[in-house]
C-alpha cells in the first residue's frame, strides 16, 4: 500500500496488463479508505473475488444461489506496491496461473486506469466443492471452459 | 473456507496454538457471512489486521490519528483450512516471525474457540514509512519492544 | 459521528442503557475506521443486525442456512450523537418497540464501555418471510418467545 | 430487502428516477451478498455515502485529507423495497432536500439498471464540521454551489 516497496517489483513476472486476459472495471467506495487515506488491504482481496466470480457466473455459468457446486478459497495472497484511494476506478485484470480437475489458480492484478504497472498483484486458489458434501468435485465443463480461456499469455483487448 | 484442504496442514508450522505470543477475541458480525453461509474470505485479513493494530496501538504505543510514523501493509497471505461462522468467537493468534529495521513479518493464526487448530494460517508485512513523505523509516522504540516480545516459540498464556 | 448533535439528544427517548433489554459486545475492528478516524456510519447498522441476528439465532432458533423462515430488512434508521473508534469495544443494546404478526420493530442503542449516554441511536424492522417464496408470515413461536421477552421498559442485567 | 414491502412504496415521495438530479454507477461486489443470497442491508449505506462523497469531492471540492472542513454523517435512514444482488451495477441518485449553513440533507434512492422503481430509498444528513475542533461551520462555498445544483425535481440526464 505504499511506495516504498519498488524494490520487489523486479521480482514479480505480473506487474503489466499484458500479463492478464480479462479485465473488470471496480470504481472504489467511501468506506474503502481507511485512517490513512489509502483503501485498506483487505479490501483489495474483495477486489480479487469480485473479479474472479463475476467471471464465473457470467462465463461459466456459476449459480451460487442453488448451484451443485460451489468454489472455496483455499489460498490467497497479494503484494501491494502502490496505494488506491477513493474515488478511483481500478482495472483488475485476472488470468489463469494452473487449471486442475477440481481446483483453479488465478492471477490477479489491479491497475490504476491509465496505468500500466500493477498497484497490486496476488494469486487466488479456488477449489470446486459439492454444495451439500463440500468434498472436492471436478469443475462442471462450463466452468472450465470459461477458464481455459483465460491461460496462456495474450491479453484480451480491454 | 472449507474442510477440503486438509492434505495442505502439513505443510504448515504454524498450525496450533502454542504457536503464537498474543491473542485477541473477534467475535464474527452477521455480514461477515456471504453467501454460502461461512466467512468471506476477504474477513479474514481484516481479522489479522485487527489483531496487529490494537496490539501496535496498545501496546507499542502507535499513534494511528497523529503519528509521525505509520506501517503499510507490503504483503499479505492466508490459506483457509476451515470455514468461519456467524456467530462465533475467533481467536486470533500471533507472532513475530521478522523483525527488520522498518519491517516486520508477523505470522498469524485464526482458531475456533476451543480448538487447538488453527482454522487460518498466514503473515502478513508491515512497513513502517514516515507518515508525510510515505519513506520507510526506523521503527519507534517503543513499537520495536513490544515485537521483540512476540518473536521466539513459546505461547503466552491466553 | 460527531459531537456536534447535543441538541438533537433531547428529543431521543433512547439515549440511557435502562432503555434497552439485551446486550452484546462488540469489538470494533481496524477497517471501520474511515479516513476521518471514526467509525465510518456505514458500520453502525452492522453492529445493529449483528446483535439482533446473534440475538435471534441464539435465543429464538432462528436457523440462517437452512430455516424455512428468515429475516429481511425493510426499515432502518440512525442517529449518531458521538464518534466511535478503533479500537474500542461497543456494548449494542436491543429492545423491541413492537412486535406484530409478521415483523418486528426493534430499537438499538451504541454504547461505550463505562459511558450511558449512548453513542449512536436507532430502529430497524424485520419482516419475516418464507425462504422459498419471500412472501411474510407469521414468526415462528420460538421467535415471537425470544423477542416478547425484550418487550417493555426494566433493563436486563448486563 | 424483499418485494413484501409494496404496501410502503404509496408513503415514498422518492420513487422513481425523475425525483434525484445526479447519479453515480456503483457495482456490487461479491462480499456484499449476505447469506440469504442479497446484499446486506448494511450495504445500502455505502451506496449513499459513496455517492455523496463522490459528488462533493469531484464537484465540490471536499478535501478528505487535509482539508479544513470534514463532513460528519449525524442521521440516515433506508426503505428497503425490493432486494440487490451480486453481480449488478446499481444506478444511485442522489438530490438535496434541504440546504442549511452548516449542514445539508439529501435524499437518496438505489435502482437497478434498466429500472424507474427505486430499490430503496432513504435520506443522509451531513453536517459539516471544523477538521480540528469538531465545531460546526459554515460549509465551504464551493461545496454549497455543488450542492445547490442539486436541489428542485427537475432530474438531470443521466
Amino acid at each position: 500500500m505504499s511506495s516504498t516497496e519498488k524494490t520487489t517489483l523486479a521480482d514479480n513476472p505480473a506487474l503489466t496488463r499484458s500479463h492478464y486476459k480479462h479485465f473488470l472495471k471496480i470504481p472504489t467506495r467511501w468506506m474503502d479508505n481507511d485512517v490513512y487515506g489509502h483503501v485498506n488491504n483487505v479490501v483489495y482481496y474483495s477486489f480479487f473475488d469480485t473479479v474472479i466470480n463475476d467471471y464465473l457466473i457470467k462465463q461459466g455459468g456459476l449459480d451460487i444461489h442453488n448451484g451443485a457446486v460451489v468454489g472455496y478459497a483455499v489460498e490467497t495472497t497479494c503484494k501491494f506496491h502502490q496505494s488506491l484511494r477513493f474515488p478511483e476506478v481500478i482495472d483488475a485484470g485476472m488470468r489463469v496461473a494452473h487449471l486442475g480437475n477440481s481446483s483453479v489458480k488465478y492471477e490477479i492484478g489491479l491497475f490504476k486506469e491509465g496505468s500500466d504497472q500493477a498497484a497490486a498483484t496476488g494469486h487466488f486458489v479456488h477449489v470446486f466443492v459439492d454444495s451439500s458434501t463440500d468434498k472436492p468435485v471436478s469443475m462442471p465443463a462450463t466452468i472450465r471452459s470459461a477458464l481455459s480461456a483465460l491461460q496462456g499469455s495474450a491479453a484480451q483487448a480491454l
